[in-house]
């Protein structure tokens, strides 16, 4: 069995709406710094205390595409994992992630299609019980019998 | 002037539809080994030449939501900058980008709601001339009679 | 049902001596270089082309232990996966790794102790298919009863 | 003298039983951010608070191969240092390296084969008092009279 088979993830005859997969991760202030190196985005609202204080939240609070970036965690590795392409995402910032908070986001699929080998998935983050994200993505997901 | 003024990003109030800012970042293989771990995507389509060989690109791709962090990097450091907070973002993955290819992301300015303090922009990732990604992104905006 | 428990990997009364699971990674320039830092290898070996083409690989080559860290990625992620406890690992290095080349690692069970919850896993690193790595992981896997 | 010559480290007629070299490293919360890309290794034992406060030592640990990676800087550059090949290393993992503890990594010679090129050496980290790893690495080292 070739490499590609052995890690394969989910083809799209293995998925069922309902199906869930999650993965948790602390936001660290390590991450917050080199996510601003990444993606260019060296708000001080990220960065300086001195900024963030006289902001609405009062504290540096984690870039929000830092705390989505959890749901390519999720969808990448486990549901469908790898052999997916990713055809889009949307996302709500309903509430700020702080440093040393844990963002726990889980998928779920909602819809599937066969002939056009797409699914779609709910993606949620929360911190404890406030959520601080919600989401949909749509990927391509290939079938057993066409690979 | 403090600093909180000073680093401070536009205000609603100097906003107009039309308005553009860009940036621009190559998509190193460092980037993509350091995103695996601060996104929890450790899919071998982004890490393995193997893996990818097989599949419908023949070769590793950049992280689409690594692709997209440059949107946060325009709208956080230019248009409109510091200050505002991210409501949402939409984003359609249109093609790939590959290990050393450069991103240019482009944010307009298309909607103004003075009322809510709300902005809404177009948000663009090219390759070249290959439009990579598009997208919409939401943003609360303060107003400068309210700071 | 807790985070704790939905991220859980494998118990020890799930293994069978016999189970295998891979991972696949490119050794890349970049990793090297991140490497050298974490681990303070800054040998010429890894990072200085003027140095190694004098060396008998002619090339600068990955750190054994980077070549190694892949072990770590399968065990705390698929076979047994979160939970687990690293008791011991032994490795041999059979051949190089050139930057580039394309890394994969297989862990096989091949022992359980149920009474001290321990497992004996086979590791091995191959680049295509010369093996690189050999080796012997020890680790502590909880049992569902005692959970 | 070349830079081949000038950055060699110790042949294998420098060595005597007994001799040691160490390093000294602070296992910070980015070093395992990072390292969980190089090594695909993102067990949540190491990135997340939620999961790890329900384990045995109840907060996040470092991954066991991130603190063994400080042999491997102690063996590549300085006793033997550059020029040596690693054969094989073996450690066991005695107790947990917590985010901001520091390693203090200690080999020290305990064998040398003259004919073959073989040195042994004993791999010992340490936090604090607390030894967190042993350990034995073989590495080949060249000998003066040949190059």
């Amino acid at each position: 069995m070739s490499v590609f088979q052995e890690l394969h993830g989910k083809y799209i005859e293995d998925l069922e709406v309902g199906m869930t997969a999650i993965y948790s991760k602390t936001i660290t202030e390590a991450a917050i710094e080199i996510f601003a190196g990444l993606s260019g985005d060296t708000n001080p609202t990220h960065l300086s205390n001195d900024f963030a204080k006289e902001e609405r939240f009062k504290e540096r609070i984690a870039h929000g595409m830092l705390v989505a970036s959890n749901i390519t965690g999720v969808l990448g590795t486990k549901l469908p994992g790898p052999g997916c392409l990713y055809m889009s995402q949307t996302m709500k910032f309903l509430a700020p992630t702080r440093i040393g908070e844990t963002v726990t986001t889980r998928a779920t699929v909602t819809g599937i299609n066969l002939e056009k080998n797409r699914v779609t998935l709910k993606t949620d983050c929360f911190v404890g019980d406030t959520q601080v994200l919600d989401g949909e993505a749509l990927l391509w997901v290939p079938s057993r019998e066409k690979m």
